[in-house]
């Protein structure tokens, strides 16, 4: 029996759009097919968000046909049935026997399907990050069996397409902002003396999955929470420790719809917070508004960057990492940064993670941020939670 | 002021067990330096768990020197101080403007780093699928600064180390394994007619995280909830759909202490199963207890899948992809393969994912699991949840 559809969260001509978009960059660097390996760009191009990247898969787009063609592993390719709006024909399962098969994988049968089909003309464009990971030499093997065609680098130029977002993905971005919003109000709840840091972590993490206004989460990002004794590190998760009376609580979560992410991160004391602390929040809190305040069309990511680096410089610190990235599916897209001598123009629905975390000592840090996307006057927060110093 | 060490869930002694078997292997290859990417090898080496791998980083594993060198961003330096066995004098943080800095990444600080040392004199070992995530021609850049060395392909080296466990490993894997359980038996009270998937998905998640036995999650791993419509998927995380009477419910999920990852698959079924569904468990069940009877020292991992292939094939079934594979610090090693043709050797106290879900047609698929170490007498699964087609 066939699987069915499943709901669509885009129409169909917002994928046409985009691939038309993708088509026209391939045109212009004389690429007539592209294999897509990001799952990012993958779930850009067609919907899917199933788990199935561990293993090779490439979306095949050639400048001849509408659709493209997804090959991944046949066990995998149900799902993208249902979640994409490719038509069956265009999903193409390889047998189970390339699976840890050390003589031919999934990329042999991608390759077979380009010359099969005659796509390569010209040039075909690979994304060698994805490609690479699980079999490191995915590359050579497209160099050395697609040896008379020009085998091209076409890293991040779907990403750099992805930057500016439709209105209709801005509306699903605000869906996981608000999701991420109903996570830092809760953990506001659960943070307590006491409790261990894994039990809040629960807490807060079954709201980013049951979700806000009836939209659950579709999937969980990453998860960070750094507290006293480890304030100064960014990227621990959470540990057994238990919270105490003067306990600092640094967390970074996500909301996440069908792929976008929504990213958000305060602070929390429980007590009152200390001189330093007080004064880091409002310098960073007062950064925050003038980097929004600076981030409308028209303006370049380098000067968002440095009006909130003026800012709290005039109140007494310092930041030395960016102050954030492009956002969207990826947490983290590989594209525009806010940081000083980044010239990208800032245009209407680019959408960033405007990431003020500050990680000051090895044993001192605070954190504040927001999801908010270009408009003419400036940054729209797309995250509403109290730009607060949480003190509990 | 400086952070201090955390709990460390190893003793020193086991971590330089492991780098001198991994310094073995370099001298064999004529290696006298190893630049480590691979996040699970790292944490392997390190006890280093944080979420840093977004970025560039190494672990430098020089023949000379007893402690390796973590290098990493600045920001992530203050985790890898508290949670690795490596002297503060062993991580280096490099500056944050190399962070989406086109000119220069933290790939060339590892390279200064080896150069400056005098590290490599004969040939320099890399592995170059995390290498190459972020930026695509990082591997090239090695090659083309240390020019007048041999750069070497060190991929899957360390992961074919990791294969066998100690019984200090064993430990934090059953600790794992109880996470797991519990997970599976709490999805058992929380799956029932009108409860949306997300929201039963919110509850047995949080279970992960607040553990077991007192022994919290220490990090979540893949969540997989294929629901009706959806159980001829795989890897599909969970929907907005609610459970009706007679919805199946296939679920993979895993326990993960400290990196380790115990994984564990069961089927639910709302109601009454039908008779294919019933009849699938049954060969499934016994197939699963062929294979762990097979599982024993000085078998191969292809006796274990055909003991399984074998089982279910009298019973009417057949299953096209692989049983399982090495499992350990990442869910899936990429080593040994429970698959027909797999030749490696069981040896004691190696560990696999006996996965058994089997996805018969688009719309119908059957998941069973355990995750299982290698003994004389057979495989003993580390996973207790109880063997049965849960019917709620």
């Amino acid at each position: 029996m066939t699987i069915s559809k499943g709901p669509q969260v885009f129409p169909r001509a917002e994928y046409l759009r985009r691939l038309a978009a993708v088509k026209s960059e391939m045109e212009r660097r004389d690429i007539d097919a592209l294999v897509v390996s990001s799952p990012s760009n993958i779930a850009y191009l067609t919907g899917h968000t199933a788990y199935s990247w561990y293993v090779p898969q490439g979306l095949v787009i050639s400048a001849q046909e509408d659709e493209p063609t997804f090959i991944l592993r046949q066990c995998d390719a149900p799902a993208a049935l249902h979640q994409t709006f490719l038509s069956p024909s265009n999903v193409i399962g390889y047998p189970e026997d390339l699976i840890a098969n050390p003589n031919r994988d999934g990329y042999d049968v991608i390759i077979d399907f380009l010359l099969d089909k005659g796509f390569a003309r010209r040039g075909v464009g690979l994304e060698p990050g994805f490609l690479t990971l699980k079999t490191g030499q995915a590359q050579e093997k497209f160099k050395t069996r697609l040896s008379n065609k020009t085998v091209a680098d076409f890293s991040k130029a779907i990403d750099w397409i992805r930057l500016i977002k439709s209105d209709l993905e801005i509306s699903v971005m605000r869906e996981a902002a608000a999701i991420a919003d109903a996570a830092i109000m809760r953990a506001a709840e659960v943070i307590r003396p006491g409790v261990r840091e894994a039990d809040a972590a629960a807490e807060i993490i079954g709201t980013l999955v049951r979700g806000a206004n009836g939209k659950p989460g579709t999937a969980l990002a990453h998860f960070l929470l750094c507290a006293s004794p480890r304030t100064g590190t960014c990227h621990i998760r959470w540990t057994e420790d238990t919270f105490r009376d003067g306990s600092q609580v640094n967390l970074e979560l996500a909301g996440v719809r069908h792929g976008y992410t929504s990213a958000l991160m305060r602070t929390y004391i429980i007590g009152k917070p200390s001189d330093r602390l007080r004064r880091i929040h409002e310098a960073e809190a007062a950064g925050l508004e003038a980097a929004l305040k600076t981030a409308r069309v028209g303006a370049t990511c380098s000067d968002v960057a440095n009006a909130f680096y003026n800012t709290i410089e005039k109140m007494g610190f310092r930041k030395d990492s960016r102050c954030g990235y492009a956002i969207g599916i990826d947490w983290s897209e590989p594209t525009a940064s806010l940081r000083d001598g980044d010239m990208t123009l800032l245009k209407p629905n680019m959408t960033f993670h405007l990431m003020l975390g500050n990680w000051v000592e090895e044993d001192f840090g605070y954190v504040i941020s927001e999801t908010f996307r270009v408009t003419e006057t400036g940054g729209e927060a797309l995250t509403r939670a109290p730009r607060k110093l949480f003190e509990l």
